[in-house]
């Protein structure tokens, strides 16, 4: 009785080298799977930031007083407490028994360390900040992806977020092209027959938690293809994720 | 240079009628497709509610004093907020401008009005409360299904709920078996042989986020077949979705 017609796969792609800054990202991509028109490929927020030479050494960074401050209240490295404040245009939260620091970065995003990591990165003493503009990044390897194989996939940049009230991360979409960040559905009619009341579908995120799935943590698996959301997949590049972003005066948790 | 053998496939499965209370749900997802050791399913938590008799006319609500009391502020239906309140241990939030309620929900759950829903439900003013306990619904569905074809598949119960900071709504488990909700990779290295510092994996949210792309919300496909993802399912039953609420005094965000 299954709808055969409608399956969703979800496909590792592995066997992308080592990435450095200025690579040709969007050739390289291209080059991993063939590509058929209405894919949609996830690709991990940490190779793109690579690419975009998103890296900084510790050793080169300098904390200003406030930075220093924090650092001695939540027993953090100042330096990187000084690259999540320069990253971060709000503190939100803090923690100082469990050295938390949790900001509003100058995206809009709010997450631990301003999504600053340093796991998966080549030499002692070496972080990645996010992209500067996600969604950009999204479009420009949208169209080089076109350029190297003809085919314009949606492209989901993601990152693994912590949440309120939850335990554990969840891989969601800082950036996107080529595919609109929210499903609306208000205005359409349940099966009765009635309006839907309030359902808003976070389309670029629940992408980027399918595509997670298929990800080794330890392992190079950067991108992930996914096959059978055709009907997401625009002409336009459309809003990006940052139409996602909810504005502070209608967030209750802030 | 794909890696084939990796590949998750999410399939709807349609075909489940209209289900009422006392049913035999457990074989009637069974019947929907054949079910190989390994496989998932996703399960929508109306059709487990309705299944299991959380269905409630507002017609038969009498609102107490507290309600009504919140109900004006908030302009909203007294005997929904009744409701609201009787599935609740914490009002987290409200929004008297925006008619929001958020609750903490007997367990455990922040989510707007204690995930009452009155969307796909037969009759007017019938709304649907969630499972009491949807953790034990999610083992006992495994373990009928099991019964009725052979195979245990990992359970997962879920719901759309709102975010915090993000627009939209994202699928999350509510409750599971045969799974863990959460893939602890503390401890483990990453591939340059750094200890990966706090990766705790939502897998269980992300299981429900995957299956929600395939579901068209306004059809009746409450059911969703996840295979590629046997690593993942466990003899045992495991520790169900409250392994993964974070504990109060963890929480900044309440």
């Amino acid at each position: 009785m299954s709808d055969g017609t409608a399956e969703i796969r979800v496909r590792p792609l592995t066997g992308l080298p080592e990435v450095l800054p200025g690579d040709d990202l969007a050739s390289a991509l291209a080059a991993l799977a063939p590509l058929a028109e209405g894919d949609i490929l996830a690709v991990s927020q940490k190779v793109v930031s690579k690419q975009e030479g998103r890296i900084v050494s510790l050793d080169e960074v300098v904390p200003g007083p406030r930075a220093a401050k924090v650092a001695v209240e939540l027993d953090r490295d100042p330096r990187l407490v000084e690259l999540i404040l320069s990253e971060s245009v709000n503190v939100v939260r803090t923690d100082a028994a469990r050295g938390i620091l949790i900001t509003e970065t100058h995206h809009g995003f709010i997450c631990a360390n301003a999504g600053i990591d340093s796991s998966n990165v080549p030499g002692s003493n070496a972080v990645v900040l996010l992209p500067r503009d996600p969604d950009g990044s999204a479009r420009r390897l949208r169209a080089g992806i076109g350029e190297a194989c003809g085919v314009r996939p949606g492209v989901v940049i993601s990152d693994s977020f912590g949440r309120a009230w939850r335990l554990g991360q969840a891989e969601v979409a800082i950036g996107c092209a080529g595919i609109n960040p929210l499903d609306d559905w208000r205005g359409r009619t349940d099966s009765e027959g009635r309006e839907l009341a309030a359902t808003v579908i976070a389309t670029a995120d629940q992408i980027a938690g399918a595509a997670d799935l298929g990800r080794d943590k330890t392992s190079r698996t950067p991108a992930v293809l996914i096959q059978g959301l055709g009907h997401l997949v625009t002409q336009n590049d459309g809003p990006g994720c940052r139409d996602q972003i909810r504005p502070a005066h209608e967030d209750l948790f802030r």
